[in-house]
């Protein structure tokens, strides 16, 4: 299918290319300084070895944003979390519905690189991508300005950017698979499984669209709002990029990540649409340095669009990502977020990207300096437990898993990816007090403030 | 705690004591002639090298309690699942709440034998326990003829006999956990983590007792009886023994059973009771006369109640171990029923107990017969693979664990014991045509009569 598009590419598109390159080059050139107020991220830095393929990446966003958001966040956490499923479920998108964003490796780099990024072509952002898009690239280019292509074109170099910082640091390859979806859409689920560095990373892209009853639509948005379809159909269309990495290292945390864009359109023509998403970490032992690297990158995002974010998006995180009979977290949290749908659609987006872009600084620096930590089979052994206990999340509380595993025409391998390869049960088994095991059940238990 | 009991026993116990083990002796030298009849059980006895201890025991239930079941059966299948977990929920049993019986290791021996067993001391029953009952032994001996009181021994022994059998045929020794509920009852859980011969083998018991609101009383039940309680409240009781036994050799199955009984006491006095249980099998690989064995100890122990029986709760049982998202059967089934409350007490007792002591004849043949089995690292892997089927199939489907972990007070540790040691999850992973992993997975996507 690549074949077919880029064929029909001709010297217009070669002459984008170029341009593109050229922004490419200007990132490289313009990330080292974008380090030197970063001091946690210098710390992590073992010689900032993760700047793949010379493609320069910036750690955070002081940028060009700025604080664009008001207030009312306060008032959407920890609501929105069973909209996103509920709409997972109907578009059986399910854990690809849990999503993530990112274009250019990192976080923004220099408002005329990234200007110049968003103006190139579609057909030359395409390139960079781990395979086409899910919807025609024709359809794609008809209609260039829709937020739904912004989205998905956004979410495919999310996926292209952090495959290939994955495969830089593994040294081995994603698979790649396609799938259709019998009512509309499709996926692109990217997996690199017992490579070197990773036991098993899953990087999805889904995009969806069809046909909701009223019922469903409501169920989907997390605030309950009644909707007026035609007929009693709304038509509405979810896509997000999704994506969990099980490191084999036990002293490389787990990181997961999704961001997601829904649309529902009424009777009368208006369209109801929200994003949501998150990253966060799940450690097997505690590294303070790390979780502040992770929590600060961030916030720092965050603060690019609203101050309330961060803190608001913590404490969801926090909650949505808490393994109840365990009495205990999954991970040290990071953030979360639903129903965002203010302050504007285009202020919203550009926190999402945010977002998605500080996927790879939050986690590649953590990565690289670990690569090479010694660890003893009982670290290994501690690493499998809290791989089980991942399992038990995923499978009885998430709701993108439980309700794509509840829908019929999910694609249930792109759902079931996100457990890690190898999982462990040991009856009551309990660390030692003062131990490292120890430490981090503390932490779990009783979540911190890490900036 | 058993040293307070068992001091308590004197002259006259020790008597009793003396009799229950010449009543043992009489079954040993009758599990002989037992076999003579049982041409499936010949075949896959290497030695017989399961008979415990010198303790005798007989495959199968041709013996005295006959065919005393009435008709009915067929309305019960496939609706009471729901109630069995939502009591445990209730109960804060939940894995726990599946359950199973027996008492002299297998299926009756001789009604002599039996009688004699019957009217054996409660104390000297005891004995054999892997620790005293959930309820004190005075109240057992106050209520020697309740319901509650019988099931209570029959799930110990239950407990017991399986457990030491297979400590017999795996050289370890279980860890036994006693633990208490809060609101009322509490369980006893034994644990064989590791072993030579199993990754992980556990048999639970629980007893537990309280009050259940009315909507909760109604749930409970699968008919969804509407229940009048005083105040609005009705006393409950729920007990019942539940085990899962995962061996190392994948040419060893995976067998769970659960037994359990309930009981719920409306405003007027009226009790209303009922049994549920099953017992099933998971292999790795497909060996069909392990399978044909299995479902035929099964067949018979229920055919001497009712001829419907096994086809019904065989039917059940594949229903309900169904992983729905996968379209496969977790194993290859056996027995499943509920909400048994027919054709009287006496006779639904009997039906359970026949059930429970068909667990070692259907099991520990097999164990023995494959037990030097050698394997491959690919069976191995397959193994694994299979054993992250079963964790998907008890996190997402299994009612018990999922009322279980949903209920606050369970005592958690005892639901995730079903879970396997290790577990494997590998994206996209298909048999290759012709491979006997293809012709399992064949099996398990239709699955068959056995008998």
């Amino acid at each position: 299918m690549a074949t077919i598009v880029f064929c029909s590419v001709n010297k217009a598109a070669q002459t984008a290319t170029r341009r593109c390159l050229a922004a490419h080059s200007k990132r490289v050139s313009s990330a080292g300084d974008a380090l030197s107020h970063l001091p946690s991220v210098h710390t992590l830095l073992p010689g900032a070895r993760w700047f793949s393929r010379g493609t320069g990446v910036r750690f955070m966003s002081h940028g060009t944003a700025g604080r664009s958001g008001t207030a009312r966040r306060g008032s959407l956490a920890l609501r929105g979390a069973a909209a996103v499923t509920a709409a997972a479920a109907v578009t059986g998108l399910l854990a690809n519905a849990q999503h993530f964003q990112r274009a250019e490796m990192a976080t923004r780099v220099s408002s005329a690189a990234e200007k110049e990024e968003d103006e190139g072509t579609i057909v030359e952002r395409c390139r960079g991508f781990m395979c086409l898009p899910v919807t025609d690239v024709g359809v794609l280019q008809a209609r260039k300005g829709d937020m739904r292509t912004r989205m998905e074109l956004m979410i495919m170099e999310t996926q292209a950017e952090f495959c290939k910082a994955l495969q830089e640091v593994d040294g081995g390859t994603f698979k790649v698979d396609r799938w259709d979806r019998k009512e509309g859409g499709g996926g692109i689920s990217c997996v690199l499984q017992d490579g070197k560095v990773f036991e098993k990373a899953g990087v999805n892209v889904s995009v969806v669209f069809g046909e909701l009853t009223e019922e469903a639509a409501k169920q989907m948005r997390s605030r309950g709002k009644v909707l007026k379809g035609k007929d009693g159909k709304l038509p509405f269309c979810a896509m997000g990029v999704s994506s969990v990495i099980h490191p084999k290292n036990p002293h490389i945390p787990t990181v997961h990540f999704n961001y997601r864009y829904f649309e529902i359109e009424e009777e009368d023509g208006t369209k109801q649409w929200w994003f949501g998403g998150g990253t966060d970490l799940t450690p097997v032992y505690i590294n303070k340095e790390d979780a502040i690297h992770f929590h600060k990158t961030l916030k720092e995002a965050c603060d690019k669009h609203h101050p309330q974010y961060y803190p608001d998006f913590k404490k969801w995180c926090d909650r949505y990502f808490y393994i109840r009979h365990r009495g205990e977290s999954r991970g040290i949290g990071g953030i979360f977020f639903d129903d965002l749908d203010a302050p504007s659609q285009e202020e919203a987006f550009n926190f999402v990207k945010s977002c998605a872009r500080t996927v790879v600084p939050c986690y590649l620096p953590i990565v690289y300096k670990h690569l090479n930590d010694s660890f003893t089979d009982e670290e290994k052994n501690w690493q499998q437990i809290r791989r089980g206990r991942y399992v038990e999340f995923n499978l009885v509380y998430d709701r993108g898993v439980k309700f794509g595993l509840a829908t019929p025409g999910s694609r249930i391998e792109s759902i079931i990816m996100s457990l890690p390869l190898t999982a462990r049960w040991e009856y009551m088994h309990e660390p030692a007090k003062g131990t490292q095991e120890a430490e981090i059940m503390e932490v779990l238990r009783n979540p911190k403030e890490w900036v």
